[in-house]
């Protein structure tokens, strides 16, 4: 696959994804009539199910990795070429956005917005830090052994990470800034991104470096 | 597989695909007490659920399409010869109809029944071009690389379109069609129809374009 | 496996079958607060979920039939020799009661009790002749092609159609004759039995007809 | 894999369940506004998909026993050296508290807390009693004939098992150990832990006679 191709193929996943984020929030509260447990449900399923597709379709032309916190690990572990790494997270930065967007006019809402939802303290920072820990524990751990096992491993881990974080497991720098631009469900005050980048890099270098004890690559070849 | 089998299996299949999101469709509104994310929940679990266990039966008999936006992307890429595509597709519109008279037999309503229910508007247009984009997008990335993954792909996909889009991703003109005809939870009024299936069929060619040059066909074989 | 090995296999697992959807069903019912909704959804997940693992579990010893109308339609292609059908099926149905005395001994319930829930009318039968049809459709036309998908399509498909039928899919006639002595959610009262189980053999004998043609046996090996 | 590193995957993954366990529970009873069916919903799926992505993530490492109900099972059928149980337990217990605290942590909540819910009553030991037998036959059913199945099943049984057993299907003595420490949704009060034990490791037991016979092992190699 040419780079041209695997930087489409993030941009488009990522995008993809986030309508799914975005979008089943919006859909979710709009239905849920106030129970904020059915719309996080309805919000989980979709989010799930949708990164099980979108990383089966994508994952052999990309790795589909959607995720800078992923592509730096795979880099720092000696997978991606590091020249390569802007590339990935300039895509899945803009097409993150693009996702949001999509998410927006599918919904009838503005084009963009700054989200209003606080999502700041030191429980939400410690969950953004598990939420990215366990799931880079995930791929590490399934990519070691059984590579084909990621697709559901990653979808199974996120809908349950919904559910088991305070902060509903972002776990993705790129997924945060977009989500910073629309104030419905899904949506994080532009103000709390900082802490939730730092913890989501903070869990990634640690798996990625348990990991690199507990399965070395080298195993899988 | 002789052509005549493909032909029942794809009417077949097709119906019982309708009879499922039709009847849990009915079913989910008659218990859901008025909140309609859960009816939805009900009706998006079923709806996923079935196309897996379906396309799982019938893929191996005659590809297990259902749709004729798939039939006509894969005909355009040399998959389904393009005499074969007229039976496809009369096949999936029949099966489509009796599905919902099944359903509605299963349910104790009329035969058939035009729908009242309000679909218009450019986000629902719109809605409808990215769900049946991505479906195709998904499809079509599968194939490419391991089409043993299609059936649980689609399935999670559709599963999570219901709900991240505005339209509840109907992404399938056959089944939009036949929907037209059932007054419950999954109907839509026949105005509505053609702005859906033209951006259905809008949606199906950009992601089969995109896909010609993302992931040639060729390097499957 | 010896036949003594087989025919326990059937007993245990669809003992531990209907101890799911009665149990489930117990449970989702005192803890949805009315609303069926949510205890049909609480049901119909258990009972796939816990269909999946069991396949998977007693597949490889029994073929984990677990349901006479299976074990027959087996038999009729040449499958199951005649002379260990009684047996198989004498084994599905104390099982399925010993089920239903377990999942009555967990929930603190009388060990039996005739049930009283109306499961009457033509629209309940029909459900129950599509509900047979399809499961033993997809049970065919996977067993033809890809023998290792039946477990995923048989409990997706009965996840579906708890929805999709008015009957909620009982499809099976060792489970219609066992939960008609439980007075709980999932129960049927002993008067509709018949109609249903003549219904599901009518079912399972129109697709084992219909899939001798569309796929045939031989095509397997 | 050495035995250190073994030992490590035992405490991460129980670590990560138990967060996953008592954190939905936590988000769960929060968010469904006091419909217990639907903080079950999300405590069930949440702890399934949990499971399943560790299982696929650690069970190359390790096993992913997480249990000492299925090391001693497994031990006494020749698998594990019994020399390494000790550690393996230990590491289980060990990993189950620190996920209670981390779970306790991102929710704001103290440390640990004795739990005040009470789980007693013989329907309660009956219903472990059932839980563990039956988690421990689907892992002895899939691990001799398909260990790749082992998951999946395991994941869709618990899943399963928290709606069909009165109990909610603890099914694991570090797992009730453990959740004897947090007074949220998911605790046990400790007096009731010894019976739940008692009754878990007496279905394990009799699983693992049952599929002594049922399965011999050796069918396997």
């Amino acid at each position: 696959m040419t780079y041209a191709r695997r930087l489409v193929a993030e941009g488009l996943g990522t995008a993809l994804l986030l309508a799914a984020v975005v979008g089943s929030g919006i859909m979710g509260e709009r239905l849920a009539g106030g129970n904020v447990a059915i719309a996080l449900l309805a919000n989980a399923l979709a989010t799930g199910a949708a990164l099980l597709a979108l990383i089966l379709a994508f994952g052999p032309i990309s790795g589909a990795h959607f995720n800078p916190a992923v592509t730096l690990g795979d880099a720092a572990q000696g997978g991606l070429p590091w020249r390569e790494v802007p590339g990935y997270v300039a895509l899945q930065v803009i097409g993150a956005f693009a996702g949001v967007i999509v998410a927006h006019l599918m919904f009838g809402e503005p084009v963009l917005a700054a989200s209003t939802k606080v999502r700041s303290g030191l429980p939400q920072g410690f969950s953004e830090f598990i939420a990215t820990f366990g799931l880079l524990a995930v791929i590490w751990g399934c990519s070691r052994a059984r590579l084909e096992s990621v697709p559901a491993a990653v979808a199974a881990y996120i809908t349950a990470a919904y559910w088991f974080t305070a902060s509903t497991s972002f776990a993705n720098p790129a997924v945060t800034l977009a989500r910073s631009a629309t104030d419905t469900f899904a949506g994080i005050q532009p103000a709390d991104v900082p802490m939730f980048v730092v913890a989501q890099l903070l869990g990634a270098a640690a798996a990625t470096l348990v990991f690199g004890w507990l399965a070395p690559r080298g195993g899988r070849q």
